[in-house]
């Protein structure tokens, strides 16, 4: 895609340079510019694009890249490439940068908009109000269509959409919206009040983002409504904002669920530098390598039995392996279901009910095949290990201990996750690799138990 | 939120219903008509709702329940519920339900939207066509701003979005599109082709849905024009169809990773009978079961050297857990890095590269401390099983097992999905479980092969 861009940058001939990135979309010009690793083709780009092109790729540049992109412009630049910005993408990279710089960009704005800045910067990072636009289209209730028409004329270049029209009450409640196309086309003296529709949602500023993004995704919508405590309309979470906020929001639900620390790096996979990689995972490893050393001590405790039967060592790695897998399987359904809003706290109990009796069933099944295997193939395929073995108490122990262990590990997989949300920690904390340690250990000991138990030892 | 609903329902007070279901979003009416598990209750809503009301209920209840909602209506109205749905609508729910009913439903169209809905039925459900809505608002590229709000006057009802207005050549390719409120506030007689904004992008009918939500996600778009093979323009994904298909990718992406089979149900968590839960899991389950028997036919090969030094187990647990779980944090890092787009076939020497040298690190950070760890500490609380063992050789021996097992594993665990992808397979289903047997068993004879070398067994 950028096959005359790089010529261009190469040559250092501006000009091409310009008529290629008129081509591009700036989202795949933020990603050209991320991914250069010479720090003087970065100074061309800057130098090349005007302040105001530059704002729509710095809104999409990695976080980490911001504050020295900012940087290569003079302060005169700088103030045109803020004011270009919209509102929240303002919020979004004065969040990202260093205290001095974000001290020095302020003093570049106007005053009001530094107020409006200073203002939203108060909202964390990851609530409504962090995220949410103040460039929306507001009118109030008492105007007729012609009025309506009239003020957002003014309005049309500040405001992000005109998609969605607010309505608010004189105390600047949202009260009601309309479409652009439902002014453009109504007779001029019809009051607003008679043609908008209800406002149904709306958001508290404080709310986390992820609540906000699944409303928009909920109901379709294409701006949700930020409010404060008295539910006077601050602005509004826009349809794209919401995209954005569920991939983050997926992508570290994935990570978590594979143990994967931190925040996602909003760099790419390969931009991504080891040390940062190495930073997210080390952690985890370290914590379960630990305690997964609690298997092997049972392990340890049960020498005499594995000694008497070896032949136990050929199904250990299968039970043990089994509750991981079963387990992490109920805790991906669950998570997920927590995270599209689907369970509640009060649900506990149903869950814990319907994991229980799908975890009896796969490990009746799962136990059922293992017993079959033991006995039609083990004499066949290894009749001199079996040799001097009760085939069928042996049997019995180790397709009793997988169904005891999967039934066990699933019902830990789904209220872990809940247990965790209980006491108010992200559920994806509970990682599929933690449940897998945790029923590693059990494993060890229900396997070793039944076999003692069956065999006599 | 239902709180009038409900009483409203028990006690069959149509009006009453009726006023509570006004205030309520068609999702939330979704979901409480999803929930009920009393078919009479059912029925009393569908005599209560008209269907033009209960057109937008269908359209966001779950796929298994369509079909039984509609045959609760009587054929007349049932033209007048297809009448009221979208086309895209339209087309996604004649896809779920049955081969007769759905003959019978299309029988019921007027020929015009019949002869379009079969033509959308023809694309698969899972790629642009079917996805796409086509009821666009477009227009020639040779009209004044006038002519175009002429048109768009005749259009406003039908079009699902005046929001973008595609502007298409004579050949009908999109060469353009405008905003509403770019004609609104023109002067009439300005020609569109001056003020209309270039198109970009744009996605062929054929095209996988993932691909064509990333792209609206990646470039803030509010519908993509979708094309057939002459780029003609054909209909449009839109912000919200887009944010559906990421929700329901992100989901089979998550379930995959947790070998978790089959399509999403649609059916939320508990709705979902546990029979389907069951068939979803534990197919991988008892492949991944009888796979794991090969760590256990290691581990006999072994007999001989875990007898010889039994202490051996005690780290056996963890070394070869180390393995799933860093192998399951690279494959999820590139999983998801390959989903969002970021990482193409060339790149796979990159990938290998990068994590080659993040899992010896790794492997050298964990290896490191459990060499600490042994030396330090097994002397302090397990005297009697370290007595007759050598315990620097065996130091040695683990630490550089586990080395080593972390190295290939990380590697393993990278280069599998990128595999997959290269043998034309969905990368996610090389789920974490499968990736976790495979290190087992390499982690099992890493670890003995290595004690065997270091302890001269």
């Amino acid at each position: 895609m950028p096959e005359r861009l790089q010529p261009a940058l190469d040559s250092r001939d501006g000009s091409a340079f310009l008529a290629a990135a008129e081509e591009l979309h700036y989202a795949d010009l933020a990603f050209f510019y991320a991914n250069l690793e010479d720090d003087e083709d970065r100074n061309f780009i800057t130098q090349t694009l005007s302040p105001v092109t530059f704002s729509d790729i710095l809104a999409d540049l990695p976080d980490s890249l911001r504050e020295e992109a900012i940087l290569r412009y003079q302060p005169a630049q700088q103030r045109e490439l803020l004011n270009a910005l919209s509102d929240d993408d303002r919020v979004d990279i004065l969040q990202d940068v260093s205290e001095e710089v974000r001290a020095s960009l302020l003093d570049l704005l106007s005053s009001d908009q530094e107020e409006l800045t200073r203002t939203l910067l108060k909202y964390e990072e990851d609530t409504a109000g962090g995220r949410m636009t103040t460039s929306i289209a507001r009118i109030t209730v008492d105007l007729s269509v012609k009025q309506a028409l009239e003020k957002l004329k003014v309005l049309q270049d500040s405001a992000e959409t005109l998609s969605r029209i607010f309505i608010v009450d004189e105390r600047e409640r949202p009260i009601g919206f309309i479409r652009l196309r439902d002014l453009a086309f109504a007779s001029w003296g019809t009051p607003v009040r008679d043609i908008m529709f209800d406002v149904k949602e709306t958001i508290l500023a404080t709310a986390d983002q992820e609540e906000a993004a699944n409303m928009v995704r909920k109901y379709d919508l294409l701006a949700l409504p930020v409010v404060d405590e008295s539910h006077r309309l601050l602005g509004a979470i826009t349809y794209d904002d919401a995209m954005e906020i569920l991939e983050e929001e997926s992508t570290e639900d994935f990570e978590k669920q594979a143990g994967i620390a931190g925040e996602q790096s909003e760099e790419s996979y390969l931009r991504t530098r080891i040390v940062v990689h190495l930073k997210r995972r080390v952690g985890w490893l370290l914590v379960l390598g630990f305690l997964a050393i609690a298997s092997g001590y049972v392990m340890i405790q049960f020498e005499p039995v594995l000694n008497s039967v070896f032949l136990l060592a050929l199904f250990l790695p299968m039970v043990v392996a089994a509750g991981g897998n079963t387990g992490g399987q109920a805790s991906t359904m669950v998570i997920r279901a927590m995270s599209l809003g689907e369970l509640e706290a009060k649900d506990s109990w149903l869950v814990a009910w319907k994991e229980l009796r799908l975890g009896m069933l796969q490990g009746l099944i799962l136990g059922g095949a293992l017993a079959l295997t033991c006995l039609l193939l083990l004499p066949v395929f290894l009749p001199n290990s079996v040799k001097g073995v009760a085939l069928p108490q042996f049997t019995m122990a180790v397709s009793c201990a997988l169904t005891i262990q999967v039934s066990a590990s699933t019902l830990i997989g789904a209220m872990l996750p809940i247990g965790a949300r209980t006491i108010k920690l992200d559920p994806a904390v509970i990682a599929a690799p933690a449940i897998t340690t945790i029923v590693d250990v059990t494993g060890m000991l229900i396997y070793f138990t039944t076999a003692r138990l069956f065999l006599g030892l």
